[in-house]
């Protein structure tokens, strides 16, 4: 199995099913396509028709979109228990990540993933305060119910945690504050040996996106690429 | 089983799952809770507690978002087959399922679903018919593909087609103009029973959502209920 990603430093959607396989510990190699150079377009078309990063190419099946990659792995490694196995949590755990999928839009545009980056207080507004009270209050109430069975939202590791890694990621680089449990999970998360694989990989990355980057300027450094798109 | 849904004339969200269930022969009792009147906070939290429609009630159960009702309901009701049983079709109606869930928002925010307006033109600019162009390609491949099994998008009817139904709304009510292959299946599914039953339904509302009506002036006439928010 290949999962082609984009940049680990920016790109949020390819954090979650790279760490739901590195986490899981399915193997797969890794494609890196680095988002928005000139050659990106003609990169991404030879692997999906959508045109976006994170794909997953297994044999000859393209599974592109992050939330039908988990699924499809789900459905694929059933031994890996990607989803709860209990059905009200599997209902569950598929509402907080499909919420994710298509929300939280004041957070995600006014604190874009930087996973190196350290810009507390950056970003915040009285609408992103409301997506964070929400994220607080979906980690706060599934660590309430499920946290005898393990550090993880719904105890074990499954496919909500890797959906809400970038959050943390966000979380981390503009030093959001949150309620005590909500923490607690939050640090969890961030000292997990797969995430910390992705920030190493993502400080060796030198490409600056200046879309990407509303706070900061781009970096005075030799070996830094500057992409404005 | 409850469905919980907004205005059937602006929810766009709401008629996915409603399609799902109709079309598929599945028995529910349809919940309505108008969109942005004062009481709709109180109203819809009473169900999720994610605030939005469409919400899915199973005895003790609630499901929130449209794609984990989808996938509740696929698990829940496998003699309906409500995704593809190929493999490589079932990873592929979930990856354009996944890419309507989250994206083509400059066609969702230029035309907002308006069941019952007549509004050609309206909204239209390149970065929409650039969505325009992404929806014709997916509906027109899969066509191509499964045209010979049946008339839906894979043949048979699936979750695909109760995804990309308001599309088919939108372009009706904007005007869209579609490749002919596209068109045939954009008109099969307006025709359809369960489609018009919807949209008979969205003509009995009086509200008029002044956010989801770019285009148009607040009627003048004594039973619409004008809502601003
Ligand atoms: N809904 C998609 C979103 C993927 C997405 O937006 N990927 C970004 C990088 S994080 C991308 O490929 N952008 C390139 C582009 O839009 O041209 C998913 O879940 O996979
Ligand atoms: N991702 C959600 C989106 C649901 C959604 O945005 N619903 C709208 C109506 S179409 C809503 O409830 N809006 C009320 C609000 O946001 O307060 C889903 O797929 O169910």
């Amino acid at each position: 199995m290949k999962l082609v990603i984009g940049n680990k430093n920016y790109s949020s959607w390819s954090l979650r099913p790279w760490l739901l396989m590195r986490q899981a510990g399915i193997a797969f190699e890794e494609v890196k396509v680095r988002l928005f150079v000139d050659s990106f377009a003609d990169e991404i078309a030879k692997y999906s028709p959508a045109g976006k990063v994170p794909v997953l190419i297994d044999g000859d099946i393209a599974v592109w979109d992050t939330l039908s990659i988990a699924e499809y792995l789900a459905e694929r490694f059933p031994e890996k228990a990607l989803w709860p196995a209990d059905r009200a949590a599997r209902a569950h755990a598929r509402s907080v990540c499909a919420e994710m999928h298509a929300g939280f839009t004041n957070l995600r545009n006014q604190m874009p993933m930087n996973v190196t980056a350290v810009l507390p207080g950056c970003g915040w507004n009285v609408s992103v305060q409301r997506d964070v009270d929400r994220i607080a209050q979906i980690w706060t109430d599934l660590r309430a119910r499920h946290g005898d069975a393990g550090p993880f939202l719904f105890g074990a590791f499954t496919v909500a945690d890797a959906y809400y890694a970038p959050v943390v990621s966000r979380f981390a680089t503009y030093g959001v504050h949150l309620p005590e449990a909500a923490k607690v999970y939050a640090d969890f998360i961030l000292e997990l040996p797969a995430v910390q694989e992705w920030i190493a990989d993502a400080r060796e990355e030198r490409d600056f996106l200046a879309d990407d980057e509303p706070y900061r300027l781009a970096p005075d450094r030799a070996d830094a690429i500057i992409i404005n798109h």
